[in-house]
């Protein structure tokens, strides 16, 4: 850590905003503003329009001659490239790719810049700031739209041999054709029940098959989401609490399965899903616990991000500033 | 690597014979001896015999002012400790935990001894004198009696948490009831379907279940081993060829998990089955492709290890000598 510069640059690149961030070395938000992510037409024009966001931003602590370096979380970001690599939601980065890390540096007077994706950032900012302090090996999984994953071992993030190691959400849980169909293209992925689209799904079919009464009536099935399963759960809905069970019991046995690749010391859920608590979390640990290899049971903690409600993303991005 | 100190000692211990080899810094075995591993009734006799085992190598390469250090592979090997923990078929350490790095140092002036399980010895062979020469993110997957692996990231074995990573023999591929009951006391386990136990079930299974005419049935059932499916499928036979394919799918869709955590250069595998060379390599790489995220498809090689001739058990175990 370079001491002479006591700040970076935290990117979160989101398909809605893109914040800025700079964060110092304990991890507190000094500055941030934000662009909206999908409002230029080029890769060129969206540089252009982040670094003039940045730059009164980085006047604050007194200049680039300040900053470390920058991180970038973003979807489909190679780390080894530094680049977006055919990011299906992003207007001016889903055909090609796009080199933002090198484009980024070239504005800011060749400031090291480095790029990863959204759940590695996750993964870097639990690491440096949050619930896995001092853990060398974790895996983090984060529940949103889809299911993604950050890999640390041996106190390092796993990139494997392209860079886009780390794909947890496209395990096989249901093999063949009963395996729902994921975004991916593909069948039964962890992705296809768990992310928040799979929880609302689930729901449906449940109120599809039965005729169960449920406070998850009350809205019609194609606008049920996953927030309003956690919202019933919470006031005792049986069929919302069955719902998270189902969920929780397939993540808790995917982790059995990572468990046997890594044997992390814990493994930590982000994303919306988590704020049910319990609710979601001691189904995960049931789960994983009857299904683990003998010799894993008991032993990996199962944690809710420690940065669920700080800007987690602009920090873990940041933390890769640090040149780690 | 300690250029003043040119040889490394090597030790496989398996379940029959503990074979102790000199090896020098190109991986040549410059001399080797064994002994019956399950001859000695306490790890203390067992390390005293070793000893005696290895001193007139020792002798032989001048000394053990000449060795840089001594690397063993064992089952139940952990190489956070140096022991070996619970491992079932070993007489003298079934029952508790033996600290046999230790043990062997303090017999051998201090001598840095590092110790690990057979599949990650496997892997620290390839990576040093085989297959996977210059890769820094490959799988070795060790198929015989059952199904083992050393993971190899960043250049690095992956231990995990607690030394016990990388039992990829044991994710689930068959979830529920019908999975076969593997020697974990769980189900399902890949090891249940693709080590050479699950290959000869797999056979007794297809010919108990149909009529089809096989030189398998030239064999009472239950003295069919996965050699004689190799046999056969050699011969052109279409059950044997039928297992093989089976087999090798479920590898392949195992692989296809195996690369959405850590994205690998290469699957290395080493095993009597791999005898069979294209008629199970072929079906996994098969099944691989078709089943692997697109992003991943037709990336990784799948190679048959490099040492399969080779004392190969011995040179990766003394990889951990050079002290790595």
């Amino acid at each position: 850590m370079d001491t002479q510069k006591p700040f970076v640059i935290g990117v979160d690149l989101g398909g809605t905003n893109t914040v800025f961030g700079i964060v110092d070395a304990r991890g507190q938000m000094i500055a941030e503003n934000s662009i909206k992510t999908q409002a230029y037409k080029t890769a060129e024009d969206f540089v252009e329009a982040g670094t003039l966001c940045l730059r009164p931003l980085i006047e604050q602590v007194g200049g680039i001659g300040n900053i470390a370096g920058m991180g970038i979380g973003a979807p489909n970001g190679n780390y080894y490239s530094g680049s977006i690599e055919f990011a299906p939601n992003l207007s001016w980065a889903h055909e090609g790719i796009v080199p933002l890390a090198q484009m980024f540096s070239d504005q800011l007077n060749g400031l090291p810049v480095r790029l990863t994706n959204d759940a590695n950032a996750a993964a870097m900012g639990e690491m440096a700031y949050g619930a896995a302090r001092g853990m060398k090996n974790f895996i983090v999984i984060t529940l949103g739209t889809g299911v993604g994953s950050g890999i640390v071992i041996n106190g390092q993030l796993v990139y494997g041999h392209d860079g886009f190691a780390g794909e947890l959400g496209h395990v096989t849980m249901v093999r063949g054709e009963k395996g729902r169909t994921c975004g991916c293209g593909r069948k039964g992925c962890l992705e296809a029940y768990c992310s928040a689209t799979g929880v609302a799904r689930t729901a449906r079919e449940i109120l599809a098959n039965t005729d169960r009464p449920s406070l998850l009536r009350n809205k019609p099935a194609d606008q049920l989401e996953s927030f309003d399963v956690s919202i019933a759960a919470s006031k005792g809905d049986e069929v919302a609490n069955e719902i998270f069970q189902f969920t929780g019991k397939m993540l808790g046995e995917a982790c059995a399965d990572f468990a046997a690749f890594s044997s992390p010391e814990a493994f930590i859920f982000f994303g919306g899903l988590c704020k049910a608590g319990d609710l979601i979390m001691k189904p995960i640990e049931e789960a994983y616990n009857q299904h683990v290899m003998p010799i894993f049971k008991g032993k990996a903690k199962f944690l809710i991000s420690g940065l669920m409600n700080a800007n987690a993303a602009v920090l873990g991005a940041s933390a890769l500033g640090w040149g780690e």
